[in-house]
């Protein structure tokens, strides 16, 4: 199979979205000049261009893409050939009606924008396919093509009469009858039985509360009819250039699709990240996305998208200092990344992202903006070695799309409790004690870690609570966040409100939930926020955390822990971090700061400051640092460390 | 005519909605000894069972009804059983489209929910209407049958054609003639005016403001078309089993239907309450929907949904404490409740109220709120002798639909003013100075009220004014809030700004309206909020109230106060306990601390502590407190209150 | 060409919008005795009157009319006769669906409030041109007539298939080819181009961010067909009647049509203004779009509506004191206005405006509110002289409804910046520095003014941009707010991100936007807000204000000068203050304190008060106030005027 490595072939990618087709053919020459000058390697060509090359249906107008792929390759410029499907042309919707979205209240959502497909439409399978076929066929053996880059961040969603039928196979695929669609969706519940198959339907708008499990399952199926249309595609560019590797592109706690299916079906993992530059935790954000990828790819992965500075679709969109552009992207690379790419190269003139920055800004080539970017390109071929690198980590994030799905649903105890937040804040409390960690799916194998932390899962299926379990019972530390275990693969509450296994493996059993609707004090200082529990504690089990009046917060037994709450940051970094120091996990260097990172990938140990202050670090004995060629020695082996500033060590 | 007398038979009833169809037939046993078990006497069945009772188009299963009826029967649990007509099965709207509800902006809402019926569908009240006969041919004689519970919670609405022409029949009845239609709704204004029926429809999307009379006749018609729906199943129930009382359950503060009218065509009156368990003023609210309920069945009533904790529809759903559960309850007896029904029996596993308590939790039947439920269950045998008997108030307050649906129209001089808010507010300043008041339309015989309070009657018909005036010229003490008597029937605005026969009366006219956008300072303290006008005092009339810079906040003229303002709690609570006192009203016990309420109902003297303190109070005379047996002598007769404790005490 | 000349004939006009199809007829003699003792010259009849007009399709009922325009002729009040076209009756829309206005969404706007028309229909239009010419036909000669008021504050816009057409024909006016539109639009972005005339749409729902010059040109093409109705319903009158004036009303800052383009087809600009009773700034607001209204009518113009109280469609509704209803009517008359007209005449018992105020409220005739109106229409005569005079300005302020409408696309640097309250914090700022100002089209002739400001030109065409680098070459002074000049005419962002030309003539190159979330520091006190920038000076160009961090906040490059942020109101006042002195522009009256306005319109000096305490001025010379007669003698010549007082004086 192929791989990034057959992208990479030593080096760091470095360059990004290129949309010659905005442009006079006679600025061309001047981008892949630009390019050259700023050390881009690798373009992705063409992700929006399907009216350009079938401008009338079953048209082929290819001759301009081949003219800037020579061009490129004159240039020196590898690139990432984008199919171009994410975005029909406008006629594709007026010959096809049916190709284009409609909405759970009925509107059908027209051109004018992009992603205006039906991921269920035959229609617009077939014109794309056809497409992207005669796209392999004519540039897949293009000397400048290396990777296939399929659609545009996944997540169409459609609740159209053809969806209906696709969801009616995808049910009769997963539960046989129509009678055990009706048990697994609870419809015995409010008169909502199916006599038919004909009136099972996506989840359309109605007078009060949604059947949850029917909600459910059309995510699920949203995100494997999506899946089905990137396999399609594939498929097809395999067909013609088996060598040349595949992706298509996630972005951060993305919930529209499931990444561990996706990733599955990869040859390329990569990622659009877009942290914001006036939030000042955006680095654990981003971590959490890079760690998040990194796991999903087994290995090294690519940074398909992110912004040279401010991007155009927040509130207020803050423009990134040219400090932070380097640590976010030497961040990148620490935790995985093999390349950096950037939306996009030239800023647009025109259309609804030309206030989106660019690696070419409109205040042009002399911009500080752009000179940023150029040494950022200068500086990264000195980190060659760590091209195809692994990061190792002792401990492990569940993180899991069904149960995000489920949790997330109308007439839950509290609205308050939402997945990306508690999973944010755990992720947070890791980052803060310098732990680096991998994600992992709950049906994964757990062996290789030294400590399994779960923010939630309240739908946890057998496999999942089996999983865990055995985890422990080999050995494994487990800490396990609340209102986990709660439901079945099926969205139904387990017997006792909580799966019997994991009240025996976490000696708890929660007798009430208490949201809370304000943060409440804890015993011993600090606050928890968004829940409580009325817990039962079983024989040996021991209250870590109380709350002020008592009750307990977080509990162990053996190696197993329950958090029946949302400690604050600081609380919980410290329950985390003896929970790790008791499984035998460390940072990547001991005596971190606060806001400086670690993370050791392959023999290199990358440090990043995300202070606005200087620091010293002590290091076990000398090392060179890649970037400025410098060596620090032992007795004692200091670094200094500017403001935002970036080392990377090699022992 | 049957009644409540014939289900409760000296018994307070005590149960909840059972929803056997959710569960496998094995563990049916199990539930009913657990109902034994816990006290309950009657269950309600069948809520929620018209796709299982009709799987296909004309089928009949009732079977599986017939086995559980027979076996809570044997168990001794008595069942009040529902006509399943709140839900419709999915093939229904598959099959009739036309039953489907269509919103203002002509989306149609789908199943998937509950609800989903026109209320003017022909076609769903024949699906609806032959399966009620069924189901009372079959089960109407069944012996554990006692009561019959009609739909759930009327209050669906529907703008579609069909719709539009039974709204043309009800106006054609109400006005006779189009040219009265366009009369009563000033359709003069902005070219509204129709020149044949074809144009008269429900209010629909729209460029700007709507008609608001064509919206208060269409939320009359909305009420009047859901009650025919009642009368419609209630009247072939009474065929087949004249000797079986009727109900359908109400809510408190229910803006959807009519519920003086409502309760006119029903045997038994019965309602659903839901206080919050976060809000620390929920028992006044509690309270509002007891005494309006009470009011509404002229003696004794039933409680047909409570929570024995939390729900599931609020945003953060607070757990109920289990001595909060349990002076609930009490409550709902003081004042007039002859049963305790709860949603519902046994928590559901699957569907969207699978986080709604129930008597018995998902936590089990081992667990601390189904202990409180048990020990709920063995008490209220001790009550009794409170069966059948009545509440009796000096006070009553008046609430009109009509005018609720006139007043909170867009394009008014304040969209702060909102019916239900202000009646909750006059509501608990009679709570605080321990007052029992009665509700009352504003046309019912007001006789036998020492005094009379109007929250506000906005809209005013000529029969209401007449009733109020002829009040007080027999003696009456009356207290009226703002923007009282201003329009008309069909919300046409009174000459002068207010009905002129109210504005004699009260001694007042308001030249300008001046709506406060924040609370303003009174004279002698405090704040008033939400109005304040331009007051005209006529000679003789007084200012008992006034801002801070002078202009009337209350006026008194004779017995007729009027308050241009809403004031805070404690200013109004002083405002009112002062009519009371002049007029002769007095509470059930003097010298009652704040937050513990005292309710005399038949010969009983109910006492509820809602504070977190206990107290004590000094009683005119020994009596026996039923729940303890325990006697209070003489000299002096003091009564120890835990916190949240109740005594039921017969002299 | 006929003028408001015609109509005001050296009288102030007074009156408003009546009705009289709402009432009775035996209530119109009343109405016109009470509208001669209020001193009423004028009234607005029929602007909603097609029902009655012609109450089935094709016939025409006039006599009602005739009777009206007989009484009031009789009663020595002129009318200004309305075309009823602004509210179809409901038969249009049944006998024509397609006259109903479409959303975005593909909701059917349907009758039941007003404006239920689509511009682009041909069915409407025939309609309503049959109507007006019958009506002319029928009136236009009648005695009381004296102008034509056409529609009502044109609005409305529709998405549907007949406006898709008619958008098609406009395009393919304004760029004759498709691959123009293409280019316009830059459809090369996500793949959006159009193959065929038939997918060029109104923009339509759509999955993400729409095409912002589509939305552009639409919003442009809604103006030009708004204007095309008008001019064909003004084309029709003046047929009939070429020596009648013709208007419409505007509204203030009212974004749906470019009132430049309008005003350049009426024969009489009027303007329907509601500066908000609790605003404390809402004589600055009034005062902006008077001067907006004066500069488009190149002379006086008219009040057509405004308010003698509260208005009714606020969340909260306040009342307006009788002082302050004064100071608002001479405020209009001392900038431009030759008569005030308000909404309505008395205020109407039903419909949605029935909580409006009116000249006549529901209080009556004997209620303080219409006392003061008597007041005002006995006081009106005493300044009969101002009639056709005219304010002179030295200050000019560009405002272009292309630029309002391209820079408040979503997908921008920032949602915070919006253009109305920008314009109104420049106007306040110049209303602070007492200095009355012009508005202009950016391609106005600019020649007569001292100094030209341009609060925000984002989108600057090429025209503009050379008609303000023309006038500074021409010795003015230009002073311009952030984020101008940097999009052409089609919204493509300019090379460099600003236009080279403005870039020259301002001395700045913004490097980077920056916009703000909160106010920041400005060296030397104060605070700026919504913006900053990367600021590159050219040589010559100095820091006149800086930001706490040193960077720029303001420069000047000789007599031009850039605002990169907006600073606090004194900041700005002080800013535009200084550039005035600079450029020799002055208040009407040397120190004037706060709050208090001093404006001259032909030979009179108007002063008022808007202040709660009394002042007194200091005059240059011995003056007559027309008002109360008075003679303000030298020595010096001191005039005292009280809180909310106001003086007219004559030199």
């Amino acid at each position: 199979m192929p791989s990034l490595a057959d992208a990479t072939r030593g080096r760091l990618l470095f360059g990004g979205d290129y949309n010659p087709e905005q442009w006079p053919e006679s600025i061309w020459p001047e981008d892949v000049r630009l390019m050259r000058e700023a050390g881009v390697t690798t373009v992705t060509v063409g992700v929006f261009s399907w009216a350009k090359l079938e401008p009338t249906p079953g048209a082929r107008d290819f001759g301009w893409l081949r003219r800037i792929l020579d061009l490129l390759h004159e240039g020196g410029i590898e690139v990432c050939l984008a199919t171009p499907t994410a975005s029909p042309p406008p006629w594709l919707g007026e010959l096809h009606p049916g190709t284009l979205p409609v909405t759970a209240e009925g509107t059908t959502l027209s051109w004018g924008s992009r992603n205006q497909w039906c991921p269920s439409s035959a229609d617009y399978r077939r014109h794309a396919l056809g497409l992207v076929d005669d796209l392999a066929a004519a540039f897949g053996h293009h000397p400048a093509v290396r990777m296939w880059h399929v659609g545009n961040e996944y997540g169409p969603v459609c609740h159209c009469e053809e969806t209906a039928d696709r969801f009616r196979d995808w049910l009769g695929k997963r539960y046989g009858t129509l009678e055990a669609v009706n048990a697994a969706w609870g419809t015995a519940f409010w008169s909502q039985q199916h006599a038919t198959w004909s009136t099972v339907t996506p989840p359309r708008a109605a007078p009060y509360l949604p059947n949850p499990a029917q909600q459910l399952d059309f995510r699920r199926f949203c995100s494997d009819v999506l899946l089905a249309c990137f396999t399609a595609e594939r498929d097809v560019l395999r067909r013609h250039t088996p060598e040349l590797p595949v992706t298509t592109n996630f972005m951060t706690l993305f919930p529209h699709v499931d990444c561990w299916a996706f990733a599955a079906e990869e040859d390329v993992v990569s990622l659009d990240s877009y942290p914001d530059p006036a939030d000042p935790r955006a680095m654990v954000w981003a971590s959490l996305g890079q760690d998040m990828t990194r796991s999903q790819a087994r290995g090294p992965w690519l940074q398909m998208e992110m912004a040279a500075s401010a991007v155009n679709w927040r509130g207020v969109n803050r423009a990134k200092p040219v400090d932070r552009l380097r640590l976010e992207a030497y961040q990148a690379i620490a935790r995985g990344a093999d390349g950096l790419c950037f939306f996009q190269w030239r800023a647009s003139r025109s259309g609804a992202e030309k206030f989106h920055s660019a690696l070419l800004p409109h205040a042009g080539p002399d911009s500080p903006q752009h000179l940023a970017v150029r040494t950022l390109g200068a500086e990264l071929p000195l980190l060659a070695e760590v091209v195809g690198t692994r990061v190792e980590a002792d401990v492990a994030v569940v993180l899991d799309w069904s149960n995000w799905w489920a949790l997330e649903q109308r007439g839950r105890p509290s609205d308050r409790v939402d997945l990306a937040p508690i999973a944010l804040a755990w992720h947070g409390a890791l980052w803060d004690a310098h732990l680096t960690a991998d994600y992992v799916h709950p049906e994964a194998d757990l062996g290789g870690y030294r400590m399994v932390v779960v923010p939630n899962l309240y739908l946890a299926g057998d496999a999942a609570v089996d999983n865990l379990t055995g985890y422990v019972a080999a050995g494994g530390t487990l800490v396990a966040g609340f209102f986990t275990g709660v439901a079945d693969e099926q969205d139904a509450v387990r017997p006792g409100g909580m799966d019997e296994r994991l009240r025996a493996l976490l000696g708890v059993h929660p007798l009430e939930w208490r949201p809370l609707d304000a943060p409440a004090e804890l015993a011993g200082g600090g606050t928890a926020d968004l829940w409580s529990e009325d817990l039962c504690l079983a024989p040996g089990t021991e209250t870590v955390l109380a709350f002020a009046d008592g009750t307990p917060a977080a509990t162990r037994r053996g190696r197993a822990c329950y958090l029946a709450t949302l400690p604050e940051p600081a609380v919980l970094q410290r329950l985390l971090a003896d929970a790790a120091g008791r499984a035998g996990a460390a940072p990547a260097l001991p005596g971190l700061p606060a806001g400086v990172e670690a993370v050791r990938r392959g023999d290199l140990l990358f440090l990043l400051n995300h202070t606005a202050e200087p620091c010293e670090l002590t290091l076990p004995g000398p090392h060179r640092d890649l970037l400025t060629a410098r060596a620090i020695a032992r007795d004692p082996a200091v670094l200094h460390l500017d403001p935002y500033g970036v080392a990377v060590l090699r022992p």
